[in-house]
């Protein structure tokens, strides 16, 4: 149940705070700028895996339990608890925005500035370096784990600071999902949902390759 | 004597750092920009957390030190002269900005860009965040400690970032107290006052449900 | 193998978010600024250096491979491969560059703003110190090595800060390599692969000073 | 004397860095920003602790080697000719600067916005924090000195973005003096000598005041 409590929480803050930086940087006439947006959503992810790693893993993605579900690190039937939570946090993200900021549109919905391809690659591309960063400093050394907050929170800071002027830098499905629904911008929503979870996957994949033991055919090959 | 010394230090070096951003920006007609300040401000909260956190446990606010006392953490005799020292060193950082800058009005003081409402839960939800990594980065495992300075000064930063524009961002009493005696813009301080302390109690009674011990009913049920 | 494909991975990795950066700041009319690119660079050096470190030692610049190589850290018969993996990763960010945004010319190619002999000291100087710092957080203390991707990272950051708006601050044969390729400018690029690869050079034979075992002299003269 | 050579080379690069930063910014008509200038100072002196500490104790700044010296931490003999290592890089980086950029009439020379008293009360007050948090994370505890880079670092780079548009930020006698030589504006160069230099003395009466240990009549007192 905790660990439940704790992707809520932390999906909250990072919904809330990323978005709500979008929101009052539209509320204040380009306060924030693009730059401050992407710091926030950077240190909002560092400082919440400091604090909610240890009591449930600080996923606050559904792309990121999925993978680790593929990867046999995560058990399967915590996977709709956790997705749910992350939903539950989100919602009430953009639901309390709403509240704060009535007048505001769009809630920090994604958009594609141009194509849907060129999103969806981009998104692709931007989940799949979020999700080998996790995997290598999660299951690597403790030195890894413990600048895990530093190395992920600054892939998130340097993803949206670089692409988020294109596809918006989501890499999180509730991300997009929970403005989409409460400003009524669903239709690119799918790309948000499908791009983040292919690109999560395919790096799973690669994380297993590049930390495989040697193949049958190798070590018979190293043992003569 | 030391700890209330190292308080004062601190709050001053918070205070006069932060605010002193705020006031030299106008001074400048905008050369340190509203992304430069937040930097100001988280940064200084890390450096001041690395100097003296293992002399006074590096609270700086009475928000802060208020929770820990609730939550048993703080002994509550302490807690009068921490909240002293507190205003002590952010009146004498408000004074020395007045000094050097008397033409300024507002001295950094935090004033509703709309709405009280919207200020008021802007600031419980702020203070809720920060006070919530700070128990769980103070009272978690020594790699959470190590990079305790790192987690709560990054969450002071954005949360500077993202909510700056619309209530100031404050999430500390003595922040808005001091400018705001010392530039005499007294007519808002009673929500900084309240707002961050409601949010930092109420981060503690979710950290304490967080790491709680099992129930009777729990342990009773898990013991068949 | 695993080695090639971190190399590959990493400087994909590199080149694509850097590059990137510079090809969307222009797309978007500037919404990235100066100041994102270069935390952009600084960033995915710090995370990739996280990530791949313990496999291939994150190189993903030829200069330092060649540089590791000279020091005798590396060994010769692994230079050639690390190199074409690099190039090979470079290439290929470039051209998923060029499908992403076909009308974009120069793909983030460095080039000088002024005269070809400031640019050479500058990227020197960059990639000298650069290195120095690469060297010296590699083979000293285990603290030094636990901060190694905040103090190499810190580094690519602070100067493509500020010498990116007179040299392009490459200090990365690849990095200036593959953009010069796909965009067919390359009319400066010899001066990114010579200044870089030699600044290496330079601060390997610096480190070798700095921690060299005191010389027979000297330990004649200690010893009487 | 690798120690000398370290000083040289820290200070040659925190002065190159930092103050060309000033200087490209107006050569690029601003494109660095304030902002970006700030962070350039900070992460240098970042990188350079981590890369040299262990070699010099990464002082790059007379005010730091003076008070230390005043702390008996440093022994006297090895003042001299650490300030004249620092003022040796700190000259050779201005003349590389001067080189590269001829037309640059100032050099990032340090120069009051307002009146000599404002800077000089700005000065002592920001030489004063960072000796302070050098003091506390150079003998405290294993923890704060793994993040000494960070927290020193981290002062650097927040006290010259708030404070740089006002008194330059300069808390380093040698950052000030080698532009104000190359440039031959000296005009108010004794601020930026005597002001960082009472600064850091005061934060060592500070810091030896928080960690003495009990005097005769306390520990009398906690015997009875």
């Amino acid at each position: 149940m905790r660990r439940y409590v704790s992707e809520v929480l932390g999906t909250f803050a990072v919904i809330f705070c990323g978005t709500g930086a979008i929101v009052i940087n539209q509320e204040s006439h380009g306060a924030i700028t693009h730059v401050g947006i992407a710091i926030t959503f950077g240190l909002i992810v560092t400082s919440m895996i400091y604090a909610f790693g240890p009591i449930s893993g600080a996923h606050f993605n559904p792309a990121v339990s999925i993978a680790f579900t593929a990867a046999r690190k995560f058990p399967v039937r915590e996977l709709l608890p956790y997705v749910l939570s992350q939903l539950l946090g989100a919602v009430l993200a953009s639901a309390t925005l709403r509240f704060l900021f009535p007048a505001n549109a769009l809630l920090g919905a994604t958009l594609p500035a141009g194509s849907e391809l060129q999103s969806f690659v981009l998104e692709f591309i931007l989940t799949y370096f979020l999700m080998l960063v996790i995997m290598n400093v999660a299951y690597g050394s403790k030195e890894q784990g413990l600048f895990a907050g530093v190395a992920i929170g600054g892939v998130v800071l340097l993803e949206a600071m670089f692409a988020g002027p294109i596809c918006g830098a989501s890499m999180n499905p509730t991300r997009s999902f929970s403005p989409a629904l409460l400003s009524g911008h669903l239709e690119h929503l799918w790309l948000y949902l499908v791009a983040p979870t292919l690109g999560a996957l395919a790096a799973v994949f690669t994380w297993q390759f590049l930390t495989q033991p040697a193949t049958a055919a190798e070590a018979t090959k190293a043992s003569l």
